[in-house]
């Protein structure tokens, strides 16, 4: 006869908590990582809807015009901007939406369910994140440097204020894919330390 | 007195074999997610290389010439497809030295530091290949659509030829973006199997 029969699986904590003796704070590491996944979530956040927000103000109008044409150039100019506005967004309010999963893993180090689920929609999101960064990364080059050999000229020299306002935005984004990238390899990290 | 004692700590295996009647099968999961791993590396590899030779080679040349120029376009035109280029050989050079690891996984599936290493390293490249295949993406899709507010104008009508190359090579790093996110995810899985 064995007394663990008793223990319910679902009483992790609990089991830990009984080993203590053997190895000193159980799911410590996990905590600490758990704490910093949050924060770096936060950070993320407002990487994210600061992205957004930079490229969807970002609006010039020229002051001058001819008869025909009014010179603007605002981010739904470029379907790659309307993309990255988008995606943006949608990153935005999923790393929102994380947030409770990421609390639950600081308050049940050993919740390895709920950190499989972060992993894989970090890497999700991340996937998405990194292709708008990069797509509007290179209209913005084009934008500042045109192209020889196909004859697209740079319009950086007229719509200055549009130009720095997207690459802004592009650097804000990439800030916020080098921190999903962080919690996705935290993610891994703390997956497999006990 | 236990025999345990003369057990040494690295044959996790025979470990495994020992409570064999407790749990089926001990890591077996994890060995079947270690083949799948090792398949779909050999699917990016293809993938990978195939991008790079694809973009390597498209090259087109038009019949006719004036007296100053020769139109031809080729990968080095655009700084992002060459971009494209060294990193898709990146990439693939990265998965090919990444088997031997996957390998170590197939052969000894508790060996989760091999693991957590190839999670690493393949959030890095996954962001690389992601990067390089969205970039070009933006910029195949102005070759083909061109931009009206900016004069850009499409060159795919004359460069058909070139087209087809680069949006091929586009579309063969994406299937490697998918692998390398499908890997990822996969060893978070096989971290968190027992």
């Amino acid at each position: 006869m064995s007394t663990s029969v008793d223990v319910p699986e679902s009483s992790n904590v609990e089991k830990g908590r009984g080993v203590t003796v053997a190895a000193a704070r159980p799911g410590g590491t996990k905590k600490g990582l758990a704490i910093m996944d949050f924060i770096l979530r936060l950070g993320g956040i407002a990487a994210a809807i600061s992205a957004a927000a930079i490229m969807g103000t970002a609006d010039q109008t020229l002051p001058f015009f001819t008869q025909f044409f009014q010179f603007e150039a605002s981010y739904d100019s470029f379907p790659t901007f309307e993309f990255f506005l988008i995606s943006m967004a949608i990153v935005g309010a999923y790393l929102v939406l994380s947030l409770p999963f990421s609390v639950v893993t600081i308050i049940r180090p050993h919740a390895d369910g709920a950190r499989l689920l972060l992993l894989i929609l970090d890497t999700v999101f991340l996937t998405l994140a990194t292709s708008s960064a990069a797509a509007s990364a290179g209209i913005v080059y084009l934008a500042h440097n045109g192209d020889q050999n196909t004859n697209w000229i740079a319009i950086c020299n007229q719509f200055g204020d549009f130009c720095l306002a997207t690459s802004s935005a592009v650097v804000a984004a990439f800030a916020a894919v080098v921190i999903l990238a962080l919690t996705v390899v935290m993610s891994g990290v703390a997956l497999r330390s006990r």
